[in-house]
């Protein structure tokens, strides 16, 4: 099965109460091809074969017909999902160079293995004494949506804003690559000396493992998303401090990390899993 | 202006009507740090200073504080959009090295350039003498959507299927990236020896570049999405021949390139801008 069951805290009306939600389970995935290292990518476990002979049939490395090449897992994590796996190609049916052609995510661990490391040292906690009002985020949802000039006239775009804890609009960008707006508007407030006041990260789409890691690397301890977190969005928030807020619609919203920084928690609740 | 206008062809009711729709813009990007190739990124053009910084910033290459450091433009395209960059970093800044750690697009032309080609070479048209019922289409979309366990259970994974010309699924996948879904699928029929019937590529989310082109790698014909689709994703699918249906919903859908492969076209449409 590839989602798991997470708590969160659900705001409604002025009120927080828990509720189980089942998240899609994301975790990396280390592919090396005859034993040197090729890519590494976050996905959902499983057709972790169908995932490779996809891969490597797009980006032109490997078109043979016939059934899958063999595979050798090589990592998996704790609870059970790979997250390094070998593939075996005869040398002369690859079709061009692939080392140093994909992307590795910076904070893998190492190039046999796409665990994401989550110690103390790679993810120090944000530290601060803020708290934030539930409905300052419905205000910071309007506020995108009213700035976002590309979708309203493509609906072919996505959205990143920053905003400071009292929900006032200090940046937004748009991009067809949801990665590129969290990059702009990171880019945008470090370019421009305005990350003092930056509270909140907000996103069009869900959130995943890079978008938490995107707004930990800028010290901003609030993200908020329209859509969906995966469970490693949520792992990884938790562990970096970061207050995730996802579901953002209609004034609702779901806290899944750090609701003690949320005002109005009236209970002793609890996110984790 | 980060949109632009498109011609597409409307079907709803059974009829075609001729449409402008204005979608958004992708544009390959090539970045170099100190005139080493870094990597190559697929945005919507504008705020590339901001791209770069936040991007550098996430990835821990560089953290200064002040003013974002040079950047020099090293190619543009025929829209005068930027294709290439290269910023300027004091080496002594450079927190780690970054060669070979980001993805390289495999169809972009050079290291300075992210324009990707479209010459006849890279994408050889697709060709075949089927023609689409739209209806079949409709189908197409319940079906899969029939079939999506994780996103009715989490709301947070993206799906691709892949029919016959009848409307008959052959595989679906969900996965939480966009790419790995189409890659698992394709991976499947490819794995188990199903791609001669493979007519039509389903996907749940927004299509860019490189959906088309992965849809091309794979021999398919046909490419329809629940959501928008960027300009060089109709430009690409022009290009090789595929027919690009977007916005597929409610029985509804529009055709932004090679039209003359649906049924039912009434008239000598054209779908460019």
């Amino acid at each position: 099965m590839n989602v798991r069951s997470y708590r969160g805290l659900f705001y409604r009306n002025g009120q927080f109460s828990n509720v189980s939600d089942t998240l899609a389970i994301e975790v990396g995935l280390s592919i090396s091809i005859n034993g040197i290292p090729y890519t590494v990518t976050m996905q959902t476990p499983g057709f972790e074969q169908d995932l490779v002979r996809g891969l490597l049939h797009a980006e032109g490395i490997y078109r043979e017909p016939g059934p899958h090449p063999p595979i050798h897992v090589t990592c998996l994590d704790d609870d059970g999902f790979i997250t390094g796996l070998n593939v075996v190609l005869p040398p002369e049916k690859i079709l061009r160079d692939f080392a140093g052609t994909r992307n590795v995510i910076s904070a893998s661990s190492c190039g046999l293995c796409g665990k994401v490391s989550l110690e103390e040292s790679e993810y120090p906690k944000i530290e601060h004494d803020d708290l934030m009002d539930p409905a300052a985020v419905g205000l910071m949802f309007d506020r995108m949506r009213a700035a976002q000039e590309s979708f309203e006239r493509s609906g072919g775009t996505h959205a990143a804003g920053i905003f400071s804890l009292n929900g006032d609009l200090i940046s937004i960008r748009e991009d067809i690559g949801r990665h590129n707006a969290v990059d702009k508007v990171i880019g945008d407030i470090l370019n421009t000396g305005q990350h003092q006041n930056a509270s909140c990260l907000t996103v069009s789409g869900r959130v995943s493992f890079e978008i938490v890691s995107k707004a930990h690397a800028a010290g901003i301890p609030y993200l908020a998303s329209v859509s969906a977190p995966s469970t490693f969005a949520v792992d990884t928030a938790d562990r970096a401090g970061i207050t995730l807020m996802a579901f953002c619609r209609d004034g609702k919203l779901t806290v899944y990390a750090h609701p003690e920084h949320m005002l109005e928690i009236p209970l002793p609740l609890t996110t984790t899993r």
